[in-house]
C-alpha cells in the first residue's frame, strides 16, 4: 500500500463526508489512517447535549461513520465499486465524555479484508464485523461499538 | 393525564431539544405524544448519505433521542428531576429509507414506568428498557432499535 494511494483514498473519503449533509452539520473530520485503524474526529461543540457532554447520537454516528468509512477506504485502495450500508450495531455508553469526539473503527477479532474481498469478487456481496470506540481525554473509553456492514458490488 | 400537561411537557422537550446543537442541526422536531409512544420526525435532505437515503448515524440518532424524550418527558409529567442517559442499544437496519424520518419510542415488553418510578424514588437511580423503529414509507420497518436508559435523580 503506498503512501499517495491512502492519501488519494483519504481525500476521496473526505469529499464523500463533505457532500453529506448530516455529517457536515456534525463537523465530522477524516483524521488519518494508520494502514488498520481509521480515526475521525468532531467537536464538542457541535455535538454537545442538554448536560454538557457529549450527544449519543452523535458518538454512535461518528463510530458507525468510521466503520463505513473504513470499509468504504479499504475498497477503494483496491479499486473497487461497491456499496457499503451498516446492518446492525450494539453499542454501550460507558462513559460521558466532555471534551472533542475522536472515533476509531478497525477489524473485529477472527475477520480478515482477504476473506472479505474474495467474497465479495465471488458473489457481489460480503459482510464483516468491525469494532469502534471513542476513548475519554484521560484514558478509557467513553463509548465502544460492535457493527456488522455489508458491501455490495456495483455492477 | 391532563392535555394541558402533556402539552407543557412537550414544549418543554422541543425546548430541550431546540438548545442541543446537533439535534438543531439534524432538524429533529418532537411530533407529538399518543400516552405511551413519543414521535420525533427530522427531514431527509438534513439526512441523507451519500446513497440518497437515510444516514445511519441519523437514524440511530433520531431513535436514540426519541427514546431519551419519552424517558424525560415521563419524568416531566411527574415533577421528577433527573437526568437522563442512554446505556446501551443494539440496533438493525432492515431497508434503506428514501423519504422523511420518523422515530417512535415505547416501553419495552416487560417494563413498567411505576416499577422504573419506585425505584428511582427509592435508591436515586433506575434503569429501563425501551424500543424504538423507523418505518418505511410503504409499510414494513426501516431501522429498529432495543436501548436501556438510566435516570439519575438530581438531590
Amino acid at each position: 500500500m503506498r503512501s499517495s494511494d491512502v492519501e488519494a483514498a483519504l481525500r476521496h473519503l473526505r469529499d464523500v463526508c463533505a457532500a453529506m449533509p448530516p455529517v457536515a452539520a456534525l463537523r465530522v473530520e477524516v483524521a488519518g489512517f494508520d494502514g488498520e485503524r481509521l480515526e475521525l474526529r468532531a467537536p464538542l461543540a457541535a455535538n454537545v447535549n442538554d448536560k454538557g457532554n457529549a450527544f449519543g447520537g452523535s458518538l454512535v454516528s461518528l463510530m458507525t461513520l468510521a466503520g463505513w468509512g473504513l470499509v468504504s477506504l479499504q475498497l477503494q485502495l483496491r479499486g473497487i465499486v461497491a456499496e457499503v450500508y451498516v446492518a446492525d450495531s450494539q453499542v454501550r455508553y460507558r462513559a460521558p465524555l466532555h471534551a472533542d469526539l475522536a472515533a476509531q473503527a478497525w477489524l473485529a477479532a477472527g475477520e480478515s479484508w482477504d476473506a472479505f474481498f474474495a467474497t465479495l469478487a465471488q458473489r457481489g456481496r460480503a459482510r464483516l464485523q468491525l469494532e469502534a470506540s471513542v476513548p475519554l481525554a484521560a484514558g478509557g473509553v467513553a463509548t465502544e461499538m460492535s457493527a456488522r456492514f455489508v458491501a455490495i458490488a456495483k455492477r
